[in-house]
């Protein structure tokens, strides 16, 4: 449980319907015990995966407005800051203006800032946005951007090892993050060769088990030590860890995902697994407790009627658009049937994240 | 913990700071099991207890898009529906034509109907609203009115238990409402007096400690029956109860109860007390768990530096708004910190709604 005085506040999408941006991730904070305060940027009835929804933006002038208010009020107390899907550059300014002043009124302001653009190749904002979240990166104290947000991030095309040291360079050096999180990331045959035995899935019949990466990379301060052995500043602390990958579409994974790491991130306390730190250690959390809800959620789909779940095929969804709609009803989040999951309750084994030693190539 | 089918639709104000209407309603359905759709009939900074706030409502034009949206994807299908505070008659039109849609589509639906007009004497939402929520009284399945608002609904002044007696028999006979809960109402010296002995609070010198009074009704079908006994259905079953009254005003109370309420309503179960009905069970939940609640947000706002829990002083308010700002603040439900309550952990006595024989006149 969180200390009484924490308290978030949450900038995303809103959902009647579903569970993704706010949906997916209020509830979980406040079951680990932290009060929220949700500002929608979004009113829509469900969510873009279902290939037509109704429902409203809300304006930048709109937004100014809330936060000046709760400024007027001195109702911005948040001990922490989560933003995700702000569709427009206007907007997203507004919400800069206000993490800027946040983080400066409050220096020890956590916040976790998911740079929500796109996936798998396909930008889902305006493309005026990228500017402003690149403004935005040195107020984050966390970011979790998917494989695609990194090269949008720092323009560098991911394909093999050396792209991603530079890409997680610019993150930290360039950019001053001090915490990189990204998640899910599909295991190519080359990245899985590049990972230490320790974190590589096992290979059957010459090819990996469809699984997805987690990477978590810190770059500590000069002063900043792990299990008492000081850190040398121009070293990241990289940890990483597979999960194996469930088929099937799933929206609001990540929303979930950056909830539960930012619920569990505790920057001052000592972890109790050697190797770990503060940000592996959370995102461990994360990771499991994200895993379970995912499992239970395709037990839940599994269940259903055949109808409700038809399998992804681009012609026939054409043809018939309730194909797609039921299918990504069936799928949305079990977040309130798995809400003792989320309270760290039947969670079977907690997927450590493992150091991955070297990872910087000093050895 | 609901079945898993179990699926409110809650449409209701939404503000980014506090607990009140669908901030002070979704957290605890979905602690007790149950999906949550949630309309946001306003998106504001802040309760208007306040006295200054920022924000703005979903036009009339915003909800009917959302529910033709949701409708067209098949995503209306809640088995239960939940409506607050809703600010225009045009908006609460659309909401009265989507919940009779469900209703008939699906007559076991269960509507709680809130029908948030004002208190204490003052109307806070657009006249023009009190007809329409009279036409929407027939699709209710329980009605949640304070005092004002029977008064309002009914026009009838309530001044002794008659006049009580016809309001009621209007709701039931006239609108054809099953249930009607009447919660927080001021103990006045006549009505402690027309209360049986088992209900009334003791006097102590010659006056009775301050307390509220909740009333349930429900008027059975012909075919209802009462613990074997079949009731005559000119005879509304009544059960009352008083609790200690808590100095000072809190915001969002009357939409925890309703939801609190709404989720513990279980008509088709028998009680397991004598005498009570599966109404007056589900308002003994909601009473006790509101109660408590109530009582641990008071205990945290009397913690606050003094500051923050200025007495109310309409001269001085005027002149500081920011004194009633913060005594607000400090008010707010202590929703998370007290979410093991809402799901019965800690409860220590439920307070049992009790029958009221002869409530009718008829002993």
């Amino acid at each position: 449980m969180a200390l009484a005085e924490e308290r978030v506040l949450s900038i995303q999408s809103h959902v009647v319907f579903g569970y993704v941006g706010g949906k997916a991730a209020v509830f979980p904070l406040q079951c680990l015990g932290y009060d929220v305060d949700v500002v929608n940027t979004v009113n829509f009835s469900n969510h873009s995966g279902y290939g037509r929804s109704g429902g409203s933006k809300t304006t930048a002038e709109e937004l100014k407005t809330i936060f000046q208010a709760m400024e007027r009020n001195e109702l911005l107390r948040p001990t922490r800051l989560l933003t995700g899907y702000i569709p427009g550059a206007e907007a997203l300014s507004a919400v800069e203006k206000l993490a800027s002043k946040l983080k400066h009124a409050k220096p020890s302001l956590i916040y976790l800032l998911d740079p929500v653009m796109g996936d798998a190749g396909r930008i889902y904002v305006a493309p005026d946005v990228i500017p402003v979240y690149k403004e935005m990166l040195p107020l984050a104290t966390i970011i979790t951007p998917n494989w695609f947000e990194v090269e949008l991030l720092t323009d560098i095309k991911l394909n093999d090892i050396e792209s991603l040291h530079q890409a997680l360079e610019i993150l930290h050096m360039k950019y001053h993050v001090p915490n990189v999180v990204i998640s899910s990331i599909p295991l190519e045959p080359w990245l899985a060769e590049a990972l230490p035995p320790s974190i590589r899935p096992t290979k059957h019949s010459d090819s990996y088990e469809p699984h997805l990466l987690c990477i978590a990379s810190s770059f500590p301060t000069a002063s900043a030590t792990l299990n008492g052995r000081v850190l040398h500043p121009s070293q990241p602390i990289v940890h990483a860890q597979c999960v194996p990958l469930i088929p099937g579409y799933f929206s609001g994974v990540g929303d979930l995902f950056s909830a539960l790491l930012l619920a569990h991130f505790h920057p001052d306390t000592t972890p109790e697994t050697l190797h770990a730190s503060p940000l592996s250690t959370a995102v461990s959390q994360a990771l499991s407790k994200t895993h379970a809800i995912l499992v239970m959620t395709q037990a839940v789909a599994e269940a259903l009627p055949e109808e409700e779940r038809l399998p992804s095929d681009d012609e026939l969804d054409v043809e018939d658009p309730m194909r797609k709609i039921r299918r990504m009803r069936g799928r949305e989040l079990a977040l309130v049937r798995g809400q003792d999951l989320i309270r760290g309750h039947g969670i079977t084994h907690v997927r450590e994240m493992i150091s991955w030693e070297g990872f910087g190539g000093s050895k």
